[in-house]
């Protein structure tokens, strides 16, 4: 049974997470750790990592980027691996990131559902052949109307790992509205839709002379990333040091 | 048989028109005008409209914004309908159309397909509708890398169809990546994807709380643009001084 | 304040409409109706409607059709008007609801949802320009994979919308696979897919010449059929005897 | 400079490649074939390979499934390289197929579009990864309505490129309207849409737990088709004798 400490365990993740968690027999949540919030759970709750005593096998994180520097410092010290699922952290925090794994195995991934992280992986071999057969590539996403920021970080994600089968030679544009032009061929155009509640919808279009190929994810609840986190928790236990993404997981 | 002029008759639309006139038995082309080109047809070309001596029941347009000047005072020097397809006129323009139509009969309309005719009707009904209903509204459209403008005149004629609906509250929005907040109600989205040969993809998105409707058209080719052109002329051909558009030809 | 009884509280949709229920200050349930289950609430449950003996302005069905024949009793008995909203019902029931119907408020409806009732609503307008333009109209819905029946429910009564806005001259026409010919003209083809735990998905496609336009409505949560039910019985209370549907509620 | 045969250069398919041909500096059609149509081309027209007396370096069939043995014992013969687009072929005929290609370079593939055989490709890799995970597998294509077979062959050329990499173990399901069960997992459902003038369509849905992952295709002319030949044919000549495919076109 893999021991987890759930770092953000009131925020709106952390508690789908231990939610899910509950139905699952290899896993059980040890302790959680939050700033704000009350505790209602049946295991202890840190206001910081600083003050948590228990042993775990795991840290999952849905928190902010104010609080990875405190966590990375832990989790080095203590040489517990841990999932990183915060968004939003600064250039030197993702220096941090990468050399905290040097020393204790560190999972990071934009999106932490099965199917994003399926088509990060398609699009790395196909984007290529693709583009070299004059496929033009564009990306549209679509959610709710209380998301701040845009474009998603997924749908970043999914460019940059086009990007990168692409020598990186890809200008990303996120309107046209602009300028007056015809569509120059090293460019992702990155759409976002933003309306209702809709949980996340991301569409990669390659559009060629007279075919059009679109791959297409739709998550219809975030308890997708949830089960993502808590598979790549059950699988980060016991790893020796690294950087990991959802790839090797689902490897 | 009704006798139609084809303004702009070497053009990309000029030349489908024509094509699609010759298996109509109701209608035939009498002569054509363009400032371009050979005369590879078996009836008369004139460089412009001046110089033109056939006599004809209806003139349709597909040329541009700098040729629509000398056509409305030709149409209503000679008391001709006209159906009006150039696009990008300026705000003097768009009046002296307004003038034209109270002497002859004038059928602008930003797309002549059924289709979007079908929606532009559509979306005037169940527009109130779904704002009283707290949906939010976005327009998703695609076309291919050639084109200049974006987003396109269709994407507008329907976004302006939704918002006079609603009191012309609404304000456009084309990108969204610039900004960090939540969505405003009073927004419509509208997003512009280029790519390959893409005819015109456009989606009209309303969307609720956990649940969206999607309103959508697809073009296959150019000839649904002549073939509402060529209802519109058959239609115009003999009315009485208005400004008309394709929801009269549909009615 | 609107006093409802819940018929079928331990089921699904009635667990989710009692839960919506709380967060609306206009309404609330006074008691409920379920042959199964334990009572976890703090209105009283009856086993029955005929042990029912809490006063209310109007009851929300979510039974199944064995139950329907002493809902409708109790209701015409006790001037009550009800949403009902269990489906599969005997022709025989049909009779029923329309007989209660003259003694009391009765409000049917195959989907509850906003948006599918809005499309039924447009679908009755545009289908007979489209059909008279020629083009060939077809339904295609998704669905969970532990869903019964198929096609469904709403896809089929989307068709019905259709083929009596067309004289009822439609075939429905569920599998191609069997036959060898061309798609005869007055046919609506119904496709039904099954995967996972879509909710529900429905696409009404209206394909013509080089140009096809689809109408369609993603449901991403069994919400939506709770609120609508409970916007339909606030509807409701206090109306004189009729048969209502969701369209009266939405005009 | 490739000499090219069409075989069956009347037909809707031959016109359109000889057409492609026309533009390309790389190929050249020497000879057509076809038993029916007149001589419109400037190059000599022969009723059956029998009769053909011109030298090529490779031979494109778009005929029908009865011209193709006399077509591969030619081929054979002569050594020349065949690209086999004709379908329908009996079982003994795709035995001949195999036979013939111990002898002669044969190129086969049930589409010719870069977009469909590069969907093909995708779906062999993400397949098992995606039914591990416990998604259903379904497939819906759109088509013309004069198209007399269903579900497509492209289709089934989708499923049979899943069912490979799943061990063979899934069965294809073309109708659920008449029975009433949940879903089996080891089922590839697969729905056609028929109407209008659609050229093809192809959507490839996996629908995990609340999320569902779509590859598709939209063709918007016939010409991909053509263009996918031509390239195949580029490639075919000079190769020795084997069964190639699309992919190792495309590779």
């Amino acid at each position: 049974m893999t021991k987890m400490i759930m770092h953000g365990c009131n925020g709106r993740m952390g508690k789908v997470i231990i939610d899910l968690v509950k139905e699952d027999n290899d896993i059980e949540v040890v302790a959680g750790v939050d700033a704000y919030g009350d505790n209602n759970y049946d295991f202890p709750v840190y206001r910081s990592l600083n003050e948590c005593s228990t042993e775990a096998d795991v840290i999952v994180d849905f928190s902010n980027a104010s609080a990875v520097d405190g966590l990375l410092d832990y989790c080095t010290a203590k040489n517990v691996p841990v999932v990183l699922c915060s968004t939003g952290l600064s250039e030197e925090q993702l220096k941090k990131v990468k050399e905290a794994s040097t020393k204790v195995a560190v999972l990071k991934s934009a999106n932490m559902s099965v199917g994003v992280n399926a088509l990060i992986k398609v699009l790395k071999e196909v984007s290529p052949m693709f583009a070299a057969a004059g496929f033009d590539i564009e990306i549209v996403e679509k959610h709710h109307n209380q998301k701040l920021d845009s474009p998603s970080g997924t749908a970043i994600a999914l460019a940059d790992s086009i990007n990168e089968s692409l020598n990186n030679e890809m200008d990303y544009v996120y309107d046209r509205s602009t300028r007056r032009e015809k569509r120059p061929q090293k460019e992702i155009g990155i759409s976002a839709v933003r309306g209702g509640t809709i949980v996340g919808d991301h569409d990669v279009i390659f559009a060629g002379h007279d075919e059009v190929v679109t791959l297409s994810h739709r998550a219809y609840s975030r308890a997708i990333f949830g089960k993502g986190a808590i598979q790549a928790a059950k699988f980060l236990s016991g790893k020796q040091a690294g950087l990991y993404d959802m790839s090797d997981v689902l490897a």
